[in-house]
C-alpha cells in the first residue's frame, strides 16, 4: 500500500478518532475559557503543510494567555507522509518497503498565572503505520506546590476511565507515567504523574472508548483542580518557586521528551511543538 | 599506559594549562566583580568526583547574582578517568584498549541585568586521550539588543589573538563559530558570533599561547562592553525581549549543545553544566 493510496483510505476507526480529537480540542478550549476571568479567549492558528515538506496534512494551533491560565496551548494535528531511513527504524508496524504512517491527536500543555495551581499536560492520539495501528496518550500534573487532595483527586479520576477499560491499566500506565516524567540528571519526577500509554493495538474500539475516556477524565479533573486553587493568594515567593518548577519543566521538555525532540527532528512546527514552554521560567 | 599512569604523569604542558586556567577563572572572577555596584561577589562551590563515581577529579564553580551580572556561572574543572563504550568511539585518540582522558578547562556564561548588555559565553579547555592531546574553546556574544560597536569590537579583539596564532584563523573560527552556535529549529543565529575551534594538536606550545591570547582578549572585549552599556536606561519591553532571547538560548543549550549534553548524559555535575542557564527566560 503505498503512502498516497494510505492517506486517502481513512479507516471508519481513523475518521471518528480525527472527529473526537479535533472536538475534544474545542471543548477543552471553550471549558478554559469559561475559567477566565477577563474574558481572554484563544487564539487560533491554523496551519498546512506545504507540498514541498516531507509531511502533508495540517493542524490548528490554539494559544490563550489570560488571568486564569498564563499560558496555554492546545494542539490539534492529523498529519501523513512517510518516516525517513533513521526514524522509520524506531517506528513500530513501519517494513522496509512501506514507511507511510497517518498520526492525529491533541496535545496539550498549561502553565496558570496562580503558583497554587498545577501545570499540566495532556495528550491522545491515534497513529497508523503499514502494519500496525495503536492508540496514545495521557496526562500528567505538575504542582509547584502539592496539594494532597488534588493529587488523589487527579488519580482518582483517570483512575476510574482506566479501570472501565482493563483492570490492570491504572497500575500500569501510572507507573509507565512515573518513569517516562523523570529527570535522571535531577534525581527527580517532573510531578505528581498521572498515567501514560502507547501502543495500543488490541481491541481498536475498545481502546478508542478508552482514549476518548481518558479526555473527559481530563477534562473533568483539571478544570475541578484550577476552580478550587485558582482564587487563592499567593506571595512572591510563591511564584519563584513556581517559575524554578517551571526551568526543570524546560529541561525535561527539551533533554529527554521524545515527542518534543522527534518533532523538531523531523522537520515538525516548531511553534506549534514549542508551545508547551513556559511563559516565565527561573534557573 | 594505564588510565592511573596518565592521570599522575601528567605533562609540563598540561600543568601549565591547569594552572593558566584556574588563574584565569580567579582573574575574570575578580574583573566581573568589579564591576558591581552593590558590592555583589561569587559564591565559590568547590566539588570533588567520589570515588564511586566513574570520573576522578573534581573543580570550582563560582556563581554570582548581582546588579550587573544578573547570573553569572564560571567553572574550572579538572577531570580524568576512562570514557565509557559509546562514548569512547566518538573521542579522537582513544583507543580499544585505552579509554583514559585527562581534561581541564574554564567554562563562562553570563546573563546581564541590562538588557543593553549581550549575554557571553566563553570556554577554553585542554584534553589528552590515549594517543591525541589537543585544545579547544571559544566565545560568542549573544545581544537581544544589537550594537554594531560592539559587535565590532568583540570580533576585533579576538582576530587580534587569532591573528598572533595563524593568519587563517580567525576566518576559520569565526565560521566554525556561526555553524555551531545556530538553531536549525528556528533557522537562526544563537547571537552575533565570535570564535570557536576545537582539536587543535599541532604546535601545542604556540597553541597554548594561542589560548591564552583568547582568555586575554575575552576580559578585555567584554569588561569593555560591559561598562559602555551598563548604565543605559532600559524598558520592560527591553527586558521581555532579553528573556525571549533567552529562551531561545535555553533551547540552544539543551537542544543542540554538545558539552552540555554529554556532560549530562556521562554523569557530569548537573548544577554544573546547568550554570549556563538564564535566571529568568521567556517564551
Amino acid at each position: 500500500m503505498t503512502q498516497a493510496a494510505k492517506s486517502f483510505r481513512q479507516t471508519p476507526l481513523q475518521d471518528k478518532a480525527a472527529a473526537y480529537f479535533k472536538d475534544l480540542q474545542e471543548r477543552i478550549c471553550a471549558a478554559f475559557e469559561d475559567l477566565e476571568t477577563e474574558g481572554a479567549t484563544f487564539e487560533c492558528t491554523p496551519w498546512t503543510k506545504t507540498p514541498e515538506e516531507q509531511l502533508k496534512g495540517g493542524g490548528e494551533m490554539r494559544l490563550m494567555r489570560g488571568e486564569t491560565f498564563e499560558k496555554v496551548g492546545i494542539n490539534f494535528s492529523k498529519v501523513y507522509g512517510e518516516f525517513t531511513g533513521k526514524f522509520a527504524k524506531e517506528i513500530p508496524g513501519t517494513t522496509k518497503d512501506d514507511r507511510s504512517f497517518w498520526a492525529c491527536g491533541v496535545s496539550l500543555v498549561a502553565h496558570m498565572k496562580n503558583p497554587k495551581v498545577p501545570a499540566v499536560h495532556m495528550n491522545v492520539r491515534h497513529i497508523v503505520t503499514a502494519e500496525k495501528a495503536w492508540f496514545g496518550g495521557g496526562a500528567d500534573l505538575t504542582p509547584s506546590e502539592e496539594f494532597a487532595e488534588d493529587t488523589t483527586f487527579f488519580h482518582a479520576c483517570f483512575k476510574e476511565a482506566c479501570d472501565s477499560y482493563s483492570p490492570d491499566a491504572y497500575d500500569k500506565y501510572k507507573k509507565w507515567c512515573d518513569e517516562y516524567f523523570f529527570l535522571p540528571h535531577r534525581g527527580e519526577a517532573r510531578g505528581i504523574g498521572g498515567i501514560f500509554f502507547d501502543y495500543l493495538e488490541d481491541r481498536p474500539e475498545e481502546t478508542f472508548a478508552f482514549v476518548q475516556a481518558v479526555g473527559e477524565a481530563f477534562i473533568k479533573a483539571f478544570t475541578t483542580i484550577v476552580k478550587r486553587r485558582m482564587n487563592i493568594d499567593f506571595t512572591e515567593a510563591d511564584k519563584h518557586t513556581q517559575k524554578l518548577k517551571r526551568g526543570r519543566y524546560v529541561e525535561f521538555n527539551l533533554l529527554h521528551d521524545r515527542g518534543t525532540r522527534f518533532g523538531l527532528m523531523t522537520g515538525g512546527n516548531t511553534e506549534a511543538i514549542l508551545m508547551s514552554l513556559p511563559p516565565e521560567a527561573s534557573w
